[in-house]
């Protein structure tokens, strides 16, 4: 087996290179690709450009005995795409940075690079620069996404208004629940084909929905589900400045979460409320123009799209109701990863 | 002592972003700071943009007894701003990304924070977007930087010519120097005021000298000295498919390498080859315009500018020539953090 040490890391940035130039996309705008101090581009005028970055760590974000090379690439750039999509932009281009330890098979490397580009090619983005380096701990893979939005369209957390709808796409809490599968599992090969476990190692960023909500201009925020649906919500609350009722009976479940929780012994609303590696998007928008944003979605995706609620006064909070109009207050547990408790 | 664990990742998320809005500046074209799935700036028009990425790992780049917190974000930031410089550009936007282990003391993560700033803020460049992830190895400290370049002022790698004198800032070597005095020295108290460590410890970048020589329109080619002197300089043999031809006598060795490799029981001229995290610029030019290019240098610095050779054709590969005119070839080791020698 090849790896990375008696290849050499200069022998490793030269394949990737060459893989990247043979299979990847050539985004719009690049004045100079892999191999200065720098990658360059002339951007479009009318745009914002948007950047964002996202870390996974070995044996916090994943375990390499449960996902393949190709798709935990896949994985890391989607997680990269969302947050772009969440503004209502496009990603261009990629910059990857790598902590590896040396013994990581050569091919194993390539592959992940085969994911990213599955990712990122029909999006006409590609990947124009990054770093490698050893590392003694974890390896590690940081990517720094780099998008555009037309001005005018750029979609905020903190804009929702007191009355506007909520919707959401998509199923929370299957990638989540994917997660407590694979944990009890003897064996990834056991559970691989599970829907709910495709949707953990594999979960689909919402980036051509997002934008063409943002393009609709019906919509007052957006927010990609990545800290799980209440969270994420709940940084709408935050930013906006505003509370949330939520209607229970309207709470998109879908039937494998559904059977999954059952066979945990879980109530399945914990995984739709809860952590999940969703990348569904939250939005908001007037009540009459939710038939305009379904149909927004609806010219790029099948994607399902869910009325779930309505934003309301700050001093209200988050609000579940349930069917016989009973409320409760819920908070958001959060992602909290260095918390003591 | 406030460490990482107790105060959560939220928390220490809303200190940095404090520190960051009181003592930070406001990079010009911003539209969206820290706070959202993603960070958003107007680009200028007629201006390339450039971004580069370097990581450091704890026990690799860096061990934290031999460097206070601030000094380390100087270093970490000070190695990015120079790949920026080394195209002729100026940086704008920083994104940083960490990986921690949880019980890191807070007061000291700011302090590097403070240390980003240090070099950001004369720069008029701003941090507006990062990510932060538990590991359980070596923490790290990944940053991507974004910065601009005018349209016709970018100097690559791979344009310098036959018959170009080759120029160089400063006196590369010293830092490689400083780490093998660092590595020597009992504690970093005994030391740590001596020149060479604090070259090691806190390098100068040559932003703002590249960048009067891109617009000056003089140089052919440019890089900065990252991986040494002649890992550097070879980069730019490779890209521009060109050899060098180097006068043992004109390269410039300073005093204090000097004393320090006599100390060292080592040749100053292997400090001054070799792997030395200097951030000096080599560059080249037309034999005519070396003085237009030291003008240059000194309307922003002064900081030495030294003739060191000349851009020979490719077959003659890299030589130095003795002062009495023998001639002998030499190899740039190169930095290979995986190669298994």
């Amino acid at each position: 087996m090849e790896t990375l040490s008696t290849l050499g890391e200069f022998g490793l940035i030269h394949r990737i290179q060459g893989l990247i130039r043979e299979e990847g996309v050539s985004a719009p705008g690049l004045t100079l690709g892999l191999g200065d101090d720098c990658a360059a581009f002339l951007p479009r005028g009318g745009h914002h450009l948007l950047i964002t970055c996202d870390c996974m760590v070995e044996g916090r974000h994943y375990l390499p005995q449960w996902i393949s090379p190709f798709d935990l690439g896949r994985r890391a750039m989607t997680m990269n795409i969302s947050d772009i999509g969440a503004m209502g932009g496009s990603p261009l281009y990629a910059v990857v940075s790598l902590g590896l330890k040396g013994e990581e098979n050569v091919d194993g490397i390539l592959e992940m690079y085969r994911g990213f580009l599955s990712e990122l090619n029909p999006l006409n983005a590609s990947i124009i620069g990054g770093n490698i380096t050893k590392t003694d701990g974890s390896p590690f893979i940081d990517i720094t996404l780099v998008g555009e939005v037309a001005v005018g369209s750029m979609l905020r957390r903190s804009s929702a208004k007191v009355g506007d709808v909520i919707l959401v796409t998509g199923f929370p809490g299957r990638s989540g629940a994917g997660l407590q599968l694979l944990r009890k599992a003897a064996s990834w090969e056991e559970v691989r084909g599970e829907p709910l476990i495709r949707a953990y190692n594999t979960p689909t960023h919402r980036a051509r929905e997002g934008r063409a909500v943002a393009l609709s201009g019906h919509a007052t925020a957006m927010i990609d589900t990545s800290d799980g649906f209440l969270g994420d919500l709940g940084h709408i609350c935050e930013e906006s400045r505003v509370g949330v009722e939520l209607n229970k009976d309207r709470l998109p479940l879908s039937e494998d979460l559904i059977r999954a929780a059952s066979r945990l012994g879980k109530d399945p609303y914990e995984f739709f409320f809860g952590e999940s590696d969703d990348y569904e998007l939250i939005f908001t928008c007037p009540p009459q123009h939710v038939g305009n944003l379904r149909s927004a979605v609806a010219s790029v995706s099948d994607v399902a799209v869910t009325e779930v609620g309505r934003i309301t006064a700050a001093d209200r909070g988050m609000r579940l109701v349930e069917p016989d109009g009973t409320a409760s207050t819920i908070r958001p547990a959060g992602w909290d990863h260095f918390s003591a408790s």
